[in-house]
C-alpha cells in the first residue's frame, strides 16, 4: 500500500503531485506510505475552518456537538478491525492497537457524556450569578464562557495515531472549535483511514476537521489571537513553536506536552513478600513493554529502597525475559517494534547516553530476539533495565522513548522525593506504599 | 526627599553605590527619588527566597497564611495617610490614591477572606474523591493540589505602585510561594514604603518577600522549572520575556498581562432622554479621568449607534469641560498628572497616531489649563475625545495610556460586535443596554 496519503482540505481531499517523504513498515522496512502536503493552500484551509467550520460548530448547542460525538464515536466502531489491521505496520501488537483505537474512539464517547450531564443545551455556559460592580446597581456583570472564534491545530506525536487525534478532536468540537489535524509522518496512513471514514460519515460540519499530511511550515503564519496551537511531541520542537512570532508577538495560544521522565516510587515498608512488590513489578514491566514503551505516561525511573534493589530488578529481569518480541501480528508476541528504525536508533543513543551514570542490568540495545520477523529491518529492541549510579545526572535529564526504563536507590523517604523531582514537572509519578498498613495508620 | 531608594534583599536593606536613575514628581518635574539596584547579587536573592522564604510560607497552613494576609493589611490601613501623602507625586489625586492604596488593602483582605473560608486548614487542598485507575482495585489517584517549591517573580507596571503589588503578593502567599517584587521605577517611592512597613511588623516570615528597586536585567537568568513571572505592562516587554531562553527552554511560568483596547458599547434602543444613556456618559467620563486614564481596564473606545453620536460627544464633551485638571493635591481637582512627562509625550504620540484615522471633538493634547501647578513642567495634560472615520484602523490597536478615548459609531449591532472584537481579546468590554426593555423580554 505505498501510496501518497492525501490531505482533506477545504472539504475535498488532496493529492500532493510530489513523490514525498517515504514511511516505513516498522515490522518489515518497507515503504508503506508516502507522506507530503506539497501545493497545500495552507491559508484557504485555515479559512475554511474560520469562516465555514466554525459558524457551523458553534450553530449546535453543547448537546447537539455532543450527539455529533457520540455518533461519530459508534461510527468508527464499526471499523476497528480494519484500523487493527493498519496499526500493525506501527509496530504496534492488538493490544497496544487497543490502546490507541479503543481507547480513542473511548475518548470520544466520553466526552460526549461530558458534554450532555455536565453542559446546558446551549452555545453559552453561565458561570456563576450575576455580580453587582457599582453600589446603585447600575453596573453589573454576568461571566460566561462561549466559543472564541478562531480554529484549533492539533499537531500530534507518533505513538498513538488514532488516540492523539480523537483526545483532541472531541473537546476541540465539543467547545466549538474547527480542528485541523497534522499527524505525525509515521503512523499517519492510521490517521488518515480515521479522517476518512469521519469524512465519509457525513457527521461532522463540513470544514470542522481538516488532516494535513505533510509539513505543517508556514501553517502557524496562518494563525492570530483567536487560535490555538495543540502541540505532542518533542520538548526540542515544542521550544520552536514558543519562539512563533505568532506567539511571541500575534497572541496565539499555545499547548505543549513535551518530554517526561516519569517516575514509581516503591515504599520503603514493601518487602518482596509482599503483594504490593509484585503489582510494582508488574507496573514497570507493564510500562516498559506497552507500546514497546512509547508512551509519554511510561514509567523511565524505577525509585526503590536501597535495600530491596537488588529483588526488585531480580523481578524485573525474571518478568522482562518472559516478554516475547516479534511480528505484532503474531499472536504469541508480547512486544513489537519501535515505530520506525530511526526512532530505534534515538532509543539507542539515549540509552549510550543514560550508560556514562548507569549499567545496563537486563537487556542489549543491539541485539533482540525476535518472532515472525528479522530483528534489524524491522525496528525490533529488546527491553533495557539499567542501574543509576550514586548521583547519576543523566537518566534525570534524558528520555529514552522505548522500553527503557533505570532502576534508582534511596535510603530516606525525603531522597526518594528528591530524586523524584529530578524528573522537573512529569506527567507521571506513582507510589506503592504498603496499603494494609496505610489502612491501620 | 531625593534619596535612593533600596531594595530587600536577602533580610537586609540594600542600597546601590551608584547615583541611580533620577525619578521625577509627576506634578512639579522635580527629581523625587533614584532608582538603582546596582550590585544586587540576583542569585543570592532567588536563594534567599527559595530556601529560606518558600520552606517558611509553606509550613503555614492555608488558613494560617490568611490570617498573616490580614494582619499585613490591618497594619498597612494605619499607614494610609503617609501613602496618600507619597503618592501625589505620582500625579494621583487622592480619589486615585485610594483606587491604589485602599483597593491594594482592601485586595489583601480579601483574599485573606476567600484563604480561610475557600480552603482547608492545611497545606494540601484535596480536589475530588479517590479515582479507580485500574479494575482490581490496585492502582487509584487523588488529585491534590499543593505549593510548588518555586519562586513568584513579580514585575509591576507603573499605574498601580501599591495595589499592583498585593494583589499578587497576597495570592502567592496563600499559594504557598515567596515573591520577589520589581516595581516600575515611576512611584517605586510608593512600593518601597510598603515593603518597609510590611517588614518592620514582622508578620510575614522572612525571605516570604523582597523587592527589587532597580533594573531586573539577569533576574529571569536565576528562575527555572519550578518558578513563575508575574508581569504587568507593555505588550512589547512582554514579547520579550516570552522568548527569554528559560522561558522557551527552562520551563519558567510566565503570565503576562498588557495592553488591551477596552470598549464599552451603547445599546441600539438608548436614547439621551433615559438614564442609561447617563449612566453611560459618566461612565465613559470617568474611565478617561480616573488615574488620568492609566488604568489597564481603562476604556479607550466607546461603540455607540450612529443615530447617537452626536449627542453622545456632546454629552461627554460637557462633562469633560467640568473636570479640574491641576495638582493633585488640591481638593478642587478632578484629575491629576500622567505619571512622567515621558508617558506624556507618549501619549501625544498615540493621540496624533490615533488622529489618522480619527478627528478630536474635545480637548487639545498639547494643551490645558491647569490648577495650582505649571502644565508643561508636571505632566499635566487635557482629556482629549476622539471620533473614528469609518474603517479607522488606529484606534483599535493603538493603546493610548492616558485621559484619551475614541467614539465609534454602528447601525447593526452585529457591526458594534466587529467593532468590539476589533480589540483582539480585551480585557473589558461593557454593555449598556435599555434595562427596562430588557426586563420586558
Amino acid at each position: 500500500m505505498s501510496r501518497l496519503l492525501e490531505s482533506y482540505v477545504a472539504g475535498a481531499w488532496y493529492r500532493a503531485d510530489d513523490e514525498g517523504e517515504p514511511l516505513y513498515d516498522a515490522v518489515t522496512g518497507e515503504v508503506v506510505a508516502r507522506f507530503s502536503s506539497t501545493g497545500v493552500d495552507l491559508g484557504a484551509m485555515v479559512r475554511h475552518a474560520r469562516e465555514v467550520g466554525a459558524p457551523a460548530v458553534r450553530a449546535l448547542t453543547f448537546h447537539q456537538r455532543a450527539v455529533v460525538l457520540k455518533e461519530v464515536a459508534t461510527y468508527l466502531s464499526g471499523f476497528k478491525d480494519e484500523l487493527y489491521e493498519l496499526s500493525f505496520a506501527t509496530g504496534a501488537t492488538k493490544r497496544d492497537a487497543m490502546v490507541d483505537i479503543d481507547g480513542g474512539i473511548g475518548t470520544m464517547f466520553s466526552f460526549a457524556s461530558k458534554g450532555r450531564r455536565e453542559l446546558p443545551n446551549d452555545t453559552l455556559v453561565v458561570d456563576g450569578t450575576t455580580e453587582q460592580l457599582g453600589r446603585a446597581g447600575t453596573f453589573a456583570g454576568q461571566h460566561v464562557y462561549t466559543s472564541r472564534p478562531g480554529v484549533v491545530v492539533q499537531i500530534n506525536a507518533f505513538n498513538f495515531p488514532v488516540w492523539g487525534m480523537l483526545e483532541k478532536l472531541a473537546p476541540s468540537f465539543l467547545a466549538g472549535l474547527p480542528t485541523i489535524v497534522k499527524p505525525a509522518p509515521q503512523g499517519a496512513w492510521l490517521t488518515e483511514a480515521v479522517v476518512r471514514r469521519i469524512v465519509e460519515s457525513g457527521l461532522m460540519p463540513e470544514g470542522s476537521l481538516q488532516l494535513l499530511c505533510g509539513s505543517p511550515d508556514g501553517l502557524l503564519d496562518e494563525l492570530g489571537m483567536q487560535d490555538t496551537v495543540a502541540f505532542t511531541g518533542s520538548a526540542a520542537t515544542g521550544a520552536l513553536l514558543r519562539q512563533h512570532p505568532n506567539v511571541v508577538y500575534g497572541g496565539v495560544r499555545l499547548g505543549i506536552e513535551a518530554d517526561s521522565l516519569n517516575c514509581s516510587i516503591l515504599g520503603p515498608d514493601v518487602t518482596p513478600e509482599a503483594p504490593e512488590f509484585d503489582l510494582y513489578v508488574k507496573g514497570i514491566v507493564t510500562e516498559m513493554t506497552v507500546k514497546a514503551g512509547q508512551k509519554c505516561t511510561a514509567i523511565r525511573r524505577a525509585i526503590v529502597p536501597a535495600a530491596q534493589a537488588d529483588a526488585v530488578i531480580a523481578a524485573l529481569s525474571a518478568r522482562l525475559s518472559g516478554i516475547v518480541v516479534g511480528n505484532p501480528a503474531d499472536e504469541s508476541v508480547r512486544m513489537g517494534a519501535l515505530v520506525s528504525t530511526l526512532q530505534r536508533a534515538r532509543v539507542r543513543d539515549a540509552v549510550r547516553a543514560l550508560s556514562k551514570s548507569a549499567d545496563i542490568v537486563f537487556g542489549d540495545p543491539d541485539h533482540v530476539e525476535v518472532v515472525g520477523a528479522d530483528a534489524e529491518a524491522g525496528a525490533f529492541m529488546s527491553p533495557v533495565l539499567l542501574r543509576a549510579h550514586d548521583g547519576a545526572e543523566e537518566p534525570h535529564d534524558i528520555e529514552p522513548f522505548g522500553p527503557v526504563a533505570t532502576v534508582f536507590t534511596y535510603d530516606r523517604l525525603e531522597d526518594a522525593i528528591a530524586l523524584a523531582a529530578r524528573g522537573r514537572g512529569s506527567l507521571v509519578a506513582r507510589w506503592s506504599p504498603m496499603t494494609r498498613r496505610s489502612h491501620v495508620r
